[in-house]
């Protein structure tokens, strides 16, 4: 079943929050949604009652199975019950909430986010790459005119005097806009930042108004494809090095796409909007693309059929051969140098030993009016978004996507002068998604902290003692905590070591005082041997070598 | 001489650009203030000459030095005169820069920037810190009420429908929301993030409207001072890790300041307002201070007088032992409870080796509506805000600063229950300006990538040979990037080694292929020998290892 059903039952209702939509109930991530109001407030129990409730469909809905979809419904029509008695007034009161479609990340979010980032950039750095930052806002005229109908979702800030501001839509415009500035002829750069778009949140599709992009571009005047293969055998080493399972890497050409609509009789004036309904095919079956050719733009039916014999095709270099040896699109002059260079980029795949991974796929479309060669998107298999049986989309499928931008920087220099472009942007959010499911499914514990070594005591009034412990493994770059509280039951402090994943323990006592020693007690097999206070830095570096304490906050 | 005595010349110009004040040829922090005219513009010229005028008094002002303050008068009224010429239409086209008091990072600024957040960060997972991250904009409400007189700089974002929303202004209010928000009455946590205020900005002394903060704050009811002192503890190991000299933590507590000015005969209901006055002490001289107590506050001067004798005294545990036997303090309830937990605190900071850089300091005081108890702030030697000869505050000193807020997420609780904080926030674009200033002076190259090896080639078509080694090394998870054109001059591929600071070559040939061996070259001595491919990646390791090349972006 569909999430979207049971959202739908409530986003319809008329007792939705005019404030928040359908956000009320549902909450931002974390299922909060907690009311600031006095205790005394009647509205007060009415509120958390319906924020109980809200909660309690959350989890049925994460639950999901079919036969709990009657009581959700049941929960919703009591929850819409509820609302409609708090009556109106009662969106006014200050709601304890992050805005709709953020979220806050905590520790053991933030831990994977670490990860994956860490593997990214690395792969980046592997290729030579460095990295620029932009501010979060640019003049709203910078990104006027650069995303067309999606303009719309662009954050405004108030005009509050002074410049007109917007907030960054992605990473390529401030990109471009960065370059021009500078007049910069050729950089190799990532940029991991977020980004902002009044998009109405599927949030359980892993769609948010504010995200993160994580970009890799190369810059310069350059020969044809040296730059573009390395950009897929980038997404190709991150993908491997997230161990995500097989993928696939589609790419194709906007020559091509161009030459196939020409030779195929589309008018050019409906290239792009043809284009745009090609590149659902991923999302849906081509009786609808093919309708919504027909029926909404107006193909004759026999040209949608044609394109359809070619977008239906994808393979590797012997499909491209095939293809320049057609007597339609290989006579095409554009779609043919789209072929070669395509050829060419697929000999290069070859080279990087990642051609296994690549397929040349004449359905990929991409937004034309941005891409000017080839594009790219990787796509998990496995989380496709390929139809399923329900028809619903699975969501969670394409992971990168990019392409080559040749003209987007000619928009900001004042005589026009472009600097080509190639680049991908590495869809993390879906990453986040996918690997947060896979460490919840794993039931391990993610540990948020890096800590080594806890330092407790046995018997009451050690805090000076343990002070004195902390400061030499501080200063000798262990990583260290103690309890906060001067006097503390040593069993509550071994348990915590337990719950967050310390591995080692200092226990110190009178009798390990007035004898110089401590105690080093190895938390997962519970054994403890003493050791002089003057060896204790030393023996705890080895231990910590020994049990190999992961520097990164890996899954236990 | 002061920057401000240039800008103000020119902010009080009738002349400044409506939309950008004194912005407009004061540019971005990277002088670039470019217009995206067509060249034939008319206007075209005379923009650039106001621009290049703008970047030269930029420059002067730099320099600083007395005898350039005339040329500097003189340039600024030529580029006035320009202005006038150009009208107030000119000030309606698109200008390519970034918002007024925003800027880019270059990959040298982010190298640093880097450098400096990876040792903040191993010092905050030393402690045991986990990290958390909110969304760059709260809700309004959120914000309302947080910031006194402050409030004024918040940006809000349009209202476009749905939530009325604002940038966070700093990392502690979201934090105390997010506390409150999910229950948490425990962690340990840092954040490092932008934060927004429109704030007039002083960018030459490093003061910008979008800026990093980078806040630890152990959260939780602990016992009196453990979690004060460890907080200091980060901030001395913080500024010791970045060797930037000299430094003294001050600290006082709020007790200690109600109780002095409780005792000195302060109303109640001035504290407030004579506490900002006393914190001005470290920008100005006493006499300035006073005459605003007085003249503007309505204090009796005897008052005031009687606070300036304690505001003036710092010192260590033996001012507080005086301090407590002072008839007056001393005598007072609640300055006497402050200076028994100063007491601690100092003790603590004794345990952990730090109280040679702690000093107890009676005039610093930081808007106290906020903190609740110890507050501190670390000043560099060398640096400091004291007044100079010329009157004028250098700017850069404090480098850290906090304290503990126990009242903040109670303001969220529907209950108004507290969790008691105390936090440190590292002053880190004050960091990165000292450090930037500092590798400038060095003249040294700071690395922007941390490539290891470059393929290159001494004959013409060898993209392919490159491609394959490449691919060997990457796979071997070595740093490589080789020409992005085919066929480039070998002198040109070593020059680019040289200036990017990659250490070491592979070089093809022909004859290389043929006897399947590649030649090594070592860019800083020149050398060259010949290994067979085999070997390359083992023989590749071992050199990368004997050369120590840094994986962060060190200075060379």
């Amino acid at each position: 079943m569909s999430d979207s059903s049971v959202e739908g039952t409530t986003m319809s209702s008329s007792l939705k929050d005019p404030d928040d939509d359908d956000d009320f109930y549902a909450g931002s991530e974390d299922l909060i949604c907690k009311v600031a109001l006095p205790f005394s407030d009647p509205k007060f129990q009415l509120y958390h009652e319906i924020i109980s409730l809200g909660e309690q469909i959350k989890t049925l809905k994460a639950e999901k199975p079919m036969h709990f979809k009657k009581r959700i419904k049941e929960e919703v029509t009591k929850l819409l019950q509820l609302k409609q008695q708090l009556g109106d007034d009662g969106s006014k009161k200050f709601i304890l909430k992050t805005p709709k479609g953020t979220r806050d990340f905590n520790p053991q979010k933030m831990a994977i986010r670490e990860q994956v980032f860490n593997l990214i950039i690395a792969s980046f750095k592997r290729h030579g790459a460095e990295t620029i930052d932009t501010p979060v806002f640019e003049l709203k005229e910078t990104l006027t005119g650069k995303y067309g109908e999606d303009s719309k979702l662009i954050y405004d800030l108030a005009d509050q005097g002074g410049e007109l501001l917007s907030l960054r839509y992605d990473l390529t415009v401030p990109f471009a806009r960065y370059l021009a500035m500078n007049k910069i002829k050729n950089i190799k750069r990532y940029h991991i930042a977020k980004v902002y778009r009044r998009d109405n949140p599927a949030m359980t599709r892993g769609r948010y108004r504010e995200f993160y992009q994580c970009d890799f571009d190369i810059a310069g005047q350059y020969d044809l494809m040296i730059p573009d293969a390395e950009c897929i055998k980038i997404v190709a080493e991150i993908l491997d090095s997230l161990e995500l399972g097989e993928f696939v890497v589609k790419v194709n050409h906007r020559k091509i796409l161009d030459g196939l609509f020409a030779c195929c009789g589309v008018p050019e004036e409906k290239f792009k909007t043809i284009c745009s309904a090609v590149d659902k095919l991923d999302k849906t079956f081509w009786a609808d693309v093919k309708a919504e050719m027909v029926d909404e733009k107006g193909l004759p039916p026999e040209v949608a059929d044609m394109i359809g014999v070619y977008v239906q095709m994808s393979g590797g270099p012997e499909l491209i051969e095939a293809l320049l040896k057609d007597e339609k699109l290989g006579a095409n002059k554009r779609a043919a140098e789209g072929l070669e260079e395509m050829k060419l980029l697929l000999r290069y795949c070859d080279l990087y030993g990642i051609l296994d991974k690549v397929s040349f796929d004449m359905s990929l479309a991409r937004g034309l009016d941005y891409y000017t060669g080839v594009i790219y998107e990787a796509v998990l298999k496995g989380h496709t978004n390929e139809p399923t049986s329900g028809g619903e989309p699975t969501g969670v499928g394409s992971v990168a996507g990019g392409g080559r931008y040749d003209n987007l920087v000619g928009m900001f220099d004042s005589k026009g002068r472009n600097v080509p472009c190639v680049g991908v942007s590495i869809g993390v959010e879906r990453l986040f998604s996918i690997l947060e499911a896979r460490a919840q499914a794993a039931k391990g514990k993610t540990r948020t902290t890096e800590t080594e070594v806890f330092v407790a005591s046995a018997q009451k009034n050690m805090v000076e003692e343990r002070m004195k412990i902390c400061k030499a493994l501080w200063d000798a770059n262990i990583k260290t905590e103690q309890p906060y509280k001067k006097n503390q039951k040593l069993l509550n402090q071994l348990q915590y070591c337990e719950e967050t994943g310390i591995p080692l323990v200092i226990v110190i006592g009178e009798t390990e005082i007035q004898k110089n020693v401590v105690k080093i007690r190895t938390v997962a097999t519970r054994e403890e041997r003493e050791v002089s206070r003057d060896d204790m830095v030393e023996e705890l570096r080895t231990e910590i070598r020994r049990l190999g304490v992961s520097g990164g906050a890996a899954g236990s």
